[in-house]
């Protein structure tokens, strides 16, 4: 975890993970396109090759790459995006003080800019549609897609090894995906690789329920903490843990300067809330809000890169009044300022009326809408309600509206749900929104754990994960508390990758277990290194070792705290195997031949001059 | 927290929980039984009743109560005993020095033995059978089982509030609970009630899939680490926060005085592992073990008043092959020994062949079984396999064996399961062991979390306990790593109570959501210190919100950190809430109507001159 090449006064955490290795895989295409992941190395003693995992880290976990926030990420989409031919150079808007809630043009007040902003950026050249659905309703297999492919197919090349297992609910996982299956995905709004143009930095990733289950981590200030270092600081520690996607909830002031260095250093896709910062420039007074002022923040979002915006366009006027006898009303804040607006004009929601407008812009930057449900549950009394399912059903019909114009989609979900109401929110979305990738935030399962609710979701998260959820938002233990800093993030992170991965498992999702077995594998052989490095959290599970029995022996000691040198359950294991194999027959039947009993007495024998100093320890203190 | 009335120098955390107040219930037959509760107080402004919620904590939590851990708790039970009649009183069995380990008579290299133990011990008069189901089958209520109707009865005087809705999944789940309906169950073998007649200090609780769904801690010293004071603090720690029986898995030396230390301040039952000690007693030498030996471990325990043992008498010999095969083998450390035995003499279990022996003592003393999985999986690939299953039809056979004697009986399960093979384990127990309570560790969800097993669990333990389990096996975060320490110990009980408390609401449990519907209602109103006690940890919930704004005027404002004071969605649903009002109408169908659109209009004039300062606010970050 040391700092490297960094050269900046703002601090992000750089270097391999504990044990890993990063390596860039070339497509099979043979197209040159190089595919980044994550490599975790055995002991030789294993005899096991390196079990590769997904990476979201991007180049700080790269001991080659130089990392410099001041200058931003490497274009790797640069040449891609330009190689289409369907988009053109012009000025960035002006950044105006509004933009950073600032009164006037003195900045002093706020952070310091990025300093290696673009002052030209990309748009689509005049009817010209740049997204990736767009492309691939045309058959254009982009390298986009392909990255996407080779990303997913991890581990698939053990497929051999493995039984397909699982329930999918419906899902459509293949073997082995190809780049035209991504294509295939893609056209049919099943899977969306957000991926403005102006966000070139990125590593292309899908979000789709037939690929492996992504996570989402949220960032930003707030209006009463701030501080741009330590949100970029926050992006960089999610995706080394694992953030697929990370959204930058910011409000109150710096919210353009703090976006910019987001973005310029982030090799995930970014969303944000663009209501947030329209909210600012009036000033807070939601019935100020205008399309007008709301179209330019887009135009300003969509310029500095913004992969994907939650519009909250659902909450139409005939719902607000839906959601007045619910015990927590609306607890989406982008929901509640529309519903505010509608209320105080009586007006239809303006981003409901402007919905084509907005569809203009995203295709001309190739924004993925991420539909907001403004209207959901924000307690377990309020769970599945009218106002939810009305929204859902208005999400369903914007859904089909963005996909005429080759728009990318994917609808947010909640929120709190007690578990046997899970599944209805997963059947009812995949129904009405035509299979759109389905983001849910959660869902947790009681109210009553405030501290602890990275959990009460976290078992939402999983389920509905395993129902078909594409993307799972994470929950941190400050939710409803307060804001989370670096190690709550961590937290939620790890807590929605087990979730995810929980999911893939369920799912039947090939090879996913091959990191399972293996760090199974190494607890059982008693390599602690091994079992630490294949964990989530390599450095908090040896640290936890290390808190009982922290001499450098213990770590390949074939015992363990738990039970001590006497009592061990696995190599009693171990012992049965070896006497199964001294039968060399199957385990099942040799018990019943007489051989067995020859055996039985002559392995009674070896215990008896050997076994008995058997040292035992290690595996599951579990309850007994 | 602070330590009141403690007169040791082992230290133990006494004293209410924040903004609770420890009561005393009197039932509803006017018996004079009166059953401990916790009552939350909310703020006046509130205008609701306190919340009563399911109390564990025993005296330690009141105020009034003298706390001597030298001397141990009242006997609550003991008049009750003596008054069946059907007891004797005998001289206890000598303490031996192996039964703490040792090879002689110095005491010295070991703990304190507890200065009040008892020198006469309960035991049933020749013939006689004291155990709960056997009075239940006799048609009799026991004061244990009043005790257990009212305190199951939580918050249903609230009932006609809620329409019961839920999952049950063929449980059989009353209004309310009587005492009749308690014997029923008991009799009929699908609740137990753990009570041994030598641990009167205990207060009666049941475990059924029909009443709520219960949690158990495991404490314990082991071989590389031995502090009897800190066990006595973690089981005064646990049911703190909600444990509803402790298991001590102590190995290595001081068995049997740790155990008599934990036992006599316990207001909770005690399980405990029989065959650890016995095997600390033949050297830790499985294969030297035999029934005698064991026997003599059985009385030893049953006369210091252990509530429920777990006896592996599942894991047959021809079973053990069956495990070879296996990613993980034999994980459960009894399991292990059992099998090793097996192995070594190439003979049937002396558990299996003694088990009728076993059961004349289990009901000599109304100790129940928990059956032990000694063959779980402790690994994903492992799952729901041959060895697993062969062993669960044994425990159902036992089962069956056992309710002949009207011996109480549940039935441990897994350990580590993915998702979608949880409901066949519930199915298959259900069906195979008649329905008898199932207590489940977890089931771990995916192996590659070490350092986070307390949510890959916590989220198995949610489902399986939805689907029907009895009771949940915590786990903690240093499962698979180290000893837990008392943090952890808090965690892994707060993480188990809010998966039971999820199965509760999921399945429908009446009035289950009494507490989600205060905490949420209080979150609406900015309330925020009920907030905080209305939460499973109140000290926690409080410590994250104080990290952000540490202001003692923040707890009463109406915004917090996350969205600060411009940003509040609950506000905004307050303003609905109050236009609806205005209307004197339902929600749904005002805004349809002309005085609506004149209401609206109105509205708009005050949100005008008012509402432009509205304060904002609070609420969930959540994902917008």
């Amino acid at each position: 975890m040391a700092d490297i090449n960094a050269r900046t006064e703002i601090g992000v955490t750089t270097g391999p993970i504990r044990g890993s290795k990063k390596v860039h895989v070339a497509a099979h295409s043979g197209s040159g396109i190089r595919v980044a992941m994550r490599e975790i190395h055995l002991e030789p003693s294993s005899g096991e090759p390196p079990v590769r995992v997904y990476d979201t880290s991007g180049p700080y976990t790269d001991p080659e790459a130089l990392i410099d926030i001041n200058a931003g990420l490497p274009e790797l989409r640069r040449e891609w995006i330009r190689a289409r031919g369907d988009v053109e150079e012009v000025a960035q808007r002006e950044v105006r003080p509004e933009d950073n809630g600032q009164l006037g043009p003195d900045r002093s007040g706020g952070v310091a800019p990025f300093p290696n902003v673009k002052k030209k950026v990309l748009r689509a050249r005049a009817g010209m549609n740049v997204s990736q659905m767009h492309y691939a309703r045309r058959g254009i297999i982009t390298p986009e897609m392909e990255y996407v492919a080779e990303r997913e197919n991890l581990g698939r090349e053990r497929l051999a090894q493995y039984i397909r297992d699982g329930e999918s609910f419906g899902a459509d996982i293949p073997d082995y995906v190809t780049p035209e299956f991504v294509r295939d995905e893609v056209a049919r709004g099943r899977a969306i690789i957000p991926s403005n143009i102006n966000h070139p930095e990125s590593e292309p990733m899908a979000i789709s329920r037939n690929f492996l289950v992504k996570i989402n981590a949220n960032i930003g200030n707030s209006a009463v903490a701030s501080d741009v270092a330590a949100e970029v600081d926050k992006m960089v520690w999610s995706i080394r843990w694992g953030a697929d996607t990370v959204m930058d909830l910011s409000t109150g002031r710096n919210i353009h300067d703090t976006r910019e260095w987001i973005i310029r250093n982030a090799p995930v896709p970014i969303g944000t809330v663009p209501i947030y910062q329209a909210l600012e420039k009036v000033g807070g007074v939601a019935e100020a809000l205008t399309w007008e002022i709301f179209r330019d923040t887009l135009i300003e979002q969509a310029e500095q890169g913004v992969d994907y915006f939650t519009i909250h366009a659902g909450v139409r006027l005939p719902y607000v009044p839906l959601a007045a006898k619910r015990v927590t009303g609306i607890v989406s804040r982008g929901g509640s300022i529309m519903a505010k607006w509608c209320l105080y004009h009586h007006k239809e929601s303006f981003l409901y009326d402007h919905f084509d407008d907005i569809t203009e812009i995203m295709k001309a930057y190739d924004i993925a809408y991420s539909l907001g449900d403004g209207l959901r549950p924000g307690s377990i009394a309020d769970a599945n309600d009218e106002a939810q399912f009305a929204e859902l059903y208005t999400l369903g019909e914007l859904t089909h509206r963005a996909w005429a114009s080759d728009v990318q989609v994917m609808i947010e979900g909640p929120g709190h749900v007690p578990m046997h109401k899970i599944k209805e929110n997963m059947t009812k979305q995949l129904e009405v929104c035509g299979e759109a990738p389905f983001y849910t935030l959660g869902p947790l399962t009681t109210d009553i754990a405030p501290g602890y609710d990275h959990i009460t979701s976290g078992i939402g998260a999983a389920m509905i994960g395993w129902y078909g959820t594409a993307m799972l938002c994470y929950v941190t233990p400050k939710e409803h508390l307060g804001l989370p800093d670096r190690d709550d993030v961590k937290v939620g992170v790890v807590t929605y990758k087990l979730a995810a991965h929980a999911a893939d498992l369920a799912k039947g999702h090939p090879a996913a277990q091959v990191r399972d077995d293996a760090l199974s594998k190494a607890r059982f052989e008693f390599r602690w290194r091994d079992q630490f490095n294949l964990s989530l959290d390599p450095d908090t599970a040896e640290q936890y070792h290390d808190q009982t029995l922290p001499a450098e022996g213990a770590k390949t000691a074939h015992f363990c705290s738990m039970c001590g040198p006497k009592f061990c359950s696995m190599k009693i294991s171990q012992e049965v195997r070896e006497f199964a194999r001294l039968q060399n027959q199957d385990s099942e039947s040799f018990i019943a031949t007489e051989e067995a009993e020859a055996g039985m007495a002559e392995m009674s024998k070896v215990f008896d001059e050997t076994g008995r100093e058997l040292y035992m320890g290690a595996g599951d203190r579990e309850h007994d």
